[in-house]
């Protein structure tokens, strides 16, 4: 029997929220057993560029990550966010370390072609290393992910963190039962984009193609939901979108969020 | 028979200048056998303190690390310097993993006691997990050390890397054949701080006591050569101070630099 592993995503707005952290490195460290955490940027980073007078581009919502803004990224993503993720988790009594995509070359990317825009030092995973993560849960660790992943020409690349997410999921599923919970600001997938409470409990493939017709689920729900299909098409046990604050919920009985199926 | 490792020290004179940092992680990637990295802050961290509006404090000459301070000190030194000297070391093929402290709890210490002069979040080194350090070593792994310690209560503490370097050699020594290499901004221990040309071959403890006695060594190189002795005193094999352009002269066949022997 396959041994089960966690792996959980935060994004921006718990990093940017010390109370909602702290609550959820709390109940993210009380998870037994193997876990991984893989952590977004949030607006420090946007923060931090405008005081080093480094300006911050958005093209369609998605950061242009020029030299500049690379070193402010590894700064504040690889450096002041997941080293006091990874501190916070520690005294709490979870072994965690923390990983860039350089780390071990554990994440490799190709860097962006660039199109109609070019974004820069962003980077497409291609490749993770499941089975030096495997050795890190074998002693006990909990890896913490940064948004960085690396390429050997290009260096460090600015990542999406929910493909990021997949790709470890996807890494790992040969050798794990892997469950993933994507964190983020609602209480899962909304049947009604004004009411927070519509939260629809279980999409399976057909029923997404039909949602998305209606227009149900659109704009950044789309990527999210491609990300979690990607994620169960390779094998990953149960992938399940929920709000940070409900991750032991979401974990422990499946009572939160939206899981997504076959 | 115990296994080499190489453990190698360089200072911030070295980070802050790209051509010289270039040349030594090419010779550094270019060793032999297991080595690892330990690597100082360099003037990166004032220069973004300033932009940041984080006023530097030195005391003894030595940073004082406010909680503003230590921000800027992570993401300097753990995040921008430890993640690109770990991409660098990658691109030349070298599996190299960045590591703070806090990752897996490697580097445990004591907030320093608040003394006529409060240093803040500063550290001094207790205990280095040497196992785990072992552990990433048989993965063909070099891990890149920043200088920051971590302490459960007060977080991530910002550390000197001479003694963070020691401290690792002393927790290696039992299993390994540990030969250390400082490297710093003159080619040696020199007889007369202003000949260059003028390096001490071989310093033992004797001699030592005597240099100390006659002048000859004195201010910032009596704490860089204390931590030598510490380190050969705790069964380091050798332990060479050099300039990091001579790494591989001194690696090879002991011919630069100043040996530090009992």
């Amino acid at each position: 029997m396959k041994e089960k592993v966690y792996l959980i995503k935060i994004g921006g707005n718990v990093i940017d929220n010390t109370e909602k952290l702290d609550q959820f490195l709390n109940d993210f460290s009380a998870l037994e057993g193997h876990k991984i955490l893989v952590h977004g940027g949030g607006k420090i980073a946007t923060r931090v560029a405008k005081d080093l007078g480094v300006e911050t581009q958005m093209v369609n919502g998605r950061r242009i990550t020029d030299a500049a803004m690379r070193d402010v990224v590894t700064m504040v993503y690889g450096g002041l966010v997941n080293k006091n993720i990874v501190g916070q988790l520690q005294s709490l009594g979870t072994n965690a370390l923390g990983l860039s995509g350089a780390d071990a070359g554990v994440i490799l990317a190709a860097k962006r072609p660039v199109k109609e825009v070019d974004y820069g030092f962003v980077g497409d995973v291609e490749k993770v290393d499941g089975e030096f993560i495997g050795v890190l849960l074998k002693q006990g660790i909990t890896p913490v992910f940064a948004p960085l992943s690396f390429n050997p020409e290009f260096g460090l690349l600015n990542t999406n963190a929910d493909t990021q997410t997949s790709e470890i999921a996807r890494a790992l599923a040969e050798d794990y039962e892997v469950h993933v919970v994507f964190c983020f600001e609602k209480k899962g997938v909304l049947m009604d984009a004004f009411d927070d409470e519509s939260v629809i409990p279980v999409i399976n493939l057909g029923y997404y193609y039909e949602l998305r017709t209606e227009g149900v689920i659109f704009d950044g729900m789309i990527p999210k939901l491609d990300n979690a299909f990607e994620a169960v098409k390779s094998g990953v046990k149960t992938v399940t979108i929920c709000e940070a604050g409900d991750l032991k919920m979401a974990v422990e009985n499946q009572s939160a969020g939206t899981i997504i199926q076959l």
